[in-house]
């Protein structure tokens, strides 16, 4: 299926490596042949980005074959083969940094959130990613989000509305930003809002409550509470679920594997983790031939 | 001055934010007019990145102007501002997130490298980067480096020659290598052969010095000591300093902050890491308004 | 402000009409020498398409000035002057048809939309765009709805959810595509289904309301009743408001001109119409110099 | 063969639809497998848009396969079979939009111009299109129009030269334009002038005529006769044909299908007309599963 | 004025010139500062590309200034200054390269051009360029022989029919292809045919004279009479004047600077000659600082 | 494998043939059909660009075959045939001036580069390009020189350094050169300085030889020897190999056939040409059907 944002990391990252000049030495010390290569994990993790790979070998030769013994999303342990590639020599090292580049931080990010996911198991809260991504790798690092278990906040500022402390600051206040939203919203847009106190949450309730009362839609889908401690939250949860319209509730501000427990347990539906894609490093593949 | 791996990045970041569609919440809540926002520290770094936060404002909007209270390369403090912003708000607000992903990871690498580079101090060692970047970054996170006070290796795959395992497996042996180096090379080609032990060192180095006594000039410029610890390090410098032509050497494979003191110490030119780029993560910036 | 769909349209427009080559005429028979030209209204309507123009321009030659007297969203009368251009007059020659073409297309669609817009005046009912934009202009017709009053449905197959009958017919049912809605569409996407008859409406709410009954968010944010009357649209609604959640009820399917208004008052929250985009035709400017 | 311009266009619509996120819907809800799909019509026309449909479904899947049952500029009736589809189903639906939009859009065009062409059956005047075309889409729609029984015009200011009002204007006079022609213009390049009355063409004919007699080639080789009736269109069809080179009489402006078969009996070669590509509007056509 | 050609040629030497790491030996050697540089010739010649120039400057550094002190088509003599540079000293550097190759091809262009019209003074025969010209640098290479003093034949495929004796052989003949003009080819394109023998010719224009005779417009506009010398092609002209319609005769072939000036007093209009453009060479420019 | 300059110069290249209007006259003169036609030498030569001419046909028509008799780098004789392609006849003819005009400019580079090479023979000397290139082509004619038995330069200023005049003009002088290339150039970038004077040499092997004193790695790697005769190259070689580190002795300025041997035999490593890629002007291959 077409990937276009794939296409481009793929193109973008093979043009950083081998510019207009190719791989020197591959071409002046390996004489034709084909042959194998195996893919090596060498440590433990959850995998992603096998299309990456198979991207990079095909746009480094269409002659290069990719076959996987494990599938996105699947567990691998320390020493375990992943795939093999099959072709000419040069090709194989000439695709070989490109691909484990991408394979790595994917993995990565897979790994750091199913990390996550299992640590919230039984509480029902998802895992989300954020906007906090690595410049160029958004598509591919939200899909390495959803190998390890999570779900995807939004992709961009162009597919969903999202009201933080500044756009109520410039807006003038909740009340602007409220009638605004009511005003001139799409029926398809998802409107979410960040509120940094209960109080601010109150207000905001407050205002939809009051709109639904004269016989209009919610205009808020879903509430951000941010840096919130968990007693906070289930004081947040409680507010939100006695409001009359179905909100999702949203908890997000410096997540780390020692607070996610508690935070889910406070009772919100989401959890949205930045260092899940900004800080997830990268895990470590070996080529061997 | 001209910066296409620049330009390519975030014209292809903006591209993942906005789509076609744009920054749905800025237009839809916030009022037209100019304002000004701050760029601020949230932890202890080394800044790197104002070109890419310069390039994300004026493609988001020409008349976003950004003035720099440091530049890069310079070390800065928890709560410092860096930067001020100046024009409309809609256009600070809808470039916020790229341009702090920029900085965020640039930073990250160039406080990395300079921690290194400290650890190294008084040695005579140089810290290099390798080609383990985050594709699609690799010329911004190099400068990173720079900035942090680094060096960096190649650039690519198209701009030197760098033998490794692979190609010495594949060609037949390190004399097919060198007998392939010394015809095809160009003269402009800087060439460095990774080595696993001594006795590999000891072979290469007698083949090139057996090349320079028929009068010819030396084939190979640097050598890479591959994972080996202080000892075996400080015999293959001195292996290499006995040789007739001056060759550079390098010390590569799992080096962190506890090791690079010692290995550093045992006299080699350069240590590359790919950490620097690889797992730096992310520094926490914030603007506010 | 950034507007990637709009250089892109922009740019492709340009390079079919010039090629490498040109404008032949102008640069073979108008000599070198400013002047001004005024685009003029030759039929009634509502404008949209000023970015266009000052792109159009701006791309022909930097030197290019446009001075608009009415804005986008603004009506206008046979025979009024809407912008002045001045400049080399080979630049104005050149950048003439490309302007006008988008001009044309784009007011024909924002006077389209207003017409509609017109016609359900004082019910309530918003007037929607559909997917059935013209290729390459999707972004910029959605404007032009904007600008005629109307409002924006999802713009692509990536930022909102609509299932269709073939999406049922291929899942294999109703349920099947709601369990898997509610396992998997993430929390900011927001979710329309498409019913063909008053019996799936009633099952797709019975299927949402036990789900809320157990405790859980809703998973369909709208409906669309395809092609009914006002009869059915007004049992539908019915049916909608007696929903436990807020649902938005939107109709669509052959709507014109004679049908809009009654529809309208069956009691829908929004009306989407194709024809919008892909009937409206070219409105007619003229360029006097 | 090679076809720039459609790659273009299929390739932009494609994104529009897409961004880098892909088709939500399909992806959640329609499991993996293959399937057909059947395009049929909903109405009458001639038939275009075959190779962009093949472009979109090549693009989405290259897995894909299309079979067409009629071909470009082949009458077909309501109801009738296309094309099928056969590949993913996901694959399917992600295409259908695009594809649609492109077929629908196109043989509008071609439906329009087989319309024209028809009507003026017999006079032995041929159609022909102008710049009018939609932006992005000149290359398809000039085709469709040949589908159409059409002839082309011009692509672009890039091939051909056309003196219109504003050249002979800013020129100075049509003495200026001719004398800049006869020095300047290159003896592959086709240059024609529109003529707005009947004193204007006795000018041109007697310049070229003169000229002619010194021994020279003429240098006009087409005139537009710009929104004249019939008669005037018959005197200056006498006036060219009595010119010693043989000239192109092409007739445009406001031509419309009650008054196309009038203007074509008085005489010219070509009748040009704007809303062939503007204002065809655009065929119905459904995806049926 | 826009030029896609003119851009895209110095992106992609630029691109060569400093992939993605830009210009090592400036940034490394030359300290920050303005200054300024002379374009000097080495040699004498007619002067083209300034256009060039200029685009790699602004590219390179919008703040460098290039100021001429010729203009395209002069005439210049060795040691003459052409330009000044002022800006950055480092972009200076940068630029020199890319901007000396582009001056002196195209300047070699113009140059060469300028001595066949010299040659042919006096006859009234046009001097023109062919399609053999440097890939990537049509557009300016024809422009390069307009500021010589040359006339351009087409651009490309795409802008003019030029049949040739390939054409004729798998259309099945001289017929055939007659037939397939007059049904099939705009009016708006000019057609020529290329013939290799005077029976050929005879043949050609009296498909022609016959089909003016039913009353149609001429099929053909222009002959090329390949590889003929003076005779020949006084005879070619003799047959040429007296058919009815007024035909452009073209002579190519193996033309050099030798039998140029015989070729043109046989009478035709235009001489066409690869070498123009494929053999030109490059003049020598400095750049002093 | 992949080749992005290739991909680059050939899409290019056809885009200023086609244009989007692709090839008017096959299309409307040649019926479809599938034939053979052969690439024929026209002059004797030395064969470079067959990935080239590959390129073309592969993109102007997946289904044309192209079969080389010859490879890259073989010499051939005036009228063997060197390839041959099948296919749409029509795809043929749309391919044939593109694909010569690349084979032509390439072999011309690969012939003048062989005489040279031929000239030198037994000297032991290699000769290599400059980066005075066609803009657009570097990488196509480095290869070509390559084909024709030379070495490469660099590539670009992006992958060594290399020290001219106005740097050292620039800094300052000599001594502030060698100063910042030894704090900051990196140890895979090679460095070359070229000198006007054998005492420019000597004072920068002085420099050299005193770093190196102090145990340093030296800092220079070649030198150039501008503009000069054998008597001075001889002693600048001399003066080169009593140097403790093995330097690249290089010679440059106006070399050509009657000059190139005198230079070799002086003692030089490497001799580098502008004219191999700036001048070679380009070879005749005839398309025959």
């Amino acid at each position: 299926m077409i990937d276009h944002a794939l296409t481009a990391a793929v193109q973008r990252a093979l043009v950083e490596d081998l510019g207009d000049t190719g791989d020197l030495t591959s071409s002046l010390t390996v004489p034709p042949g084909t042959g194998s290569a195996r893919i090596v994990a060498r440590t433990d993790g959850v995998l992603s980005g096998t299309a990456a790979v198979d991207a990079v070998a095909r746009t480094v030769d269409p002659g290069l074959a990719v076959t996987w013994s494990h599938r996105d999303g699947d567990a691998f342990r320390t020493g375990e083969q992943l795939a093999e590639l099959r072709g000419q020599s040069r090709s194989v090292l000439t695709a070989e940094r490109t691909a484990l580049n991408f394979l790595g931080r994917l993995s990565a990010v897979a790994t750091a959130t199913a990390r996550m996911v299992r640590l919230v198991d039984g509480t029902g809260v998802r895992i989300a990613d954020t906007r906090k991504t690595t410049p160029g790798l958004r598509a591919l690092e939200k899909e390495a989000v959803r190998h390890g278990g999570g779900t995807n906040h939004r992709f961009g500022l162009h597919d969903a509305i999202m009201v933080k402390d500044n756009h109520i600051a410039l807006a003038g206040g909740m009340e602007q930003i409220f009638d605004r939203l009511a005003a001139r919203s799409g029926h398809m847009a998802r409107v979410e809002v960040e509120v940094d106190t209960l109080d601010q949450l109150r207000h905001l309730l407050g205002l939809d409550a009051a709109r639904m009362e004269e016989g209009h839609a919610p205009v808020v889908h879903a509430v951000l509470l941010d840096n919130m401690g968990p007693d906070l939250i289930a004081d947040g949860v409680a507010q939100v679920r006695a409001h009359p319209a179905p909100l999702v509730v949203e908890v997000s501000g410096g997540v780390d594997a020692d607070t996610v427990r508690g935070l889910a347990e406070a009772g919100p539906d989401i959890i949205s983790i930045g260092a899940l894609t900004h800080s997830a490093g990268c895990l470590d593949f070996g080529l061997d031939i």
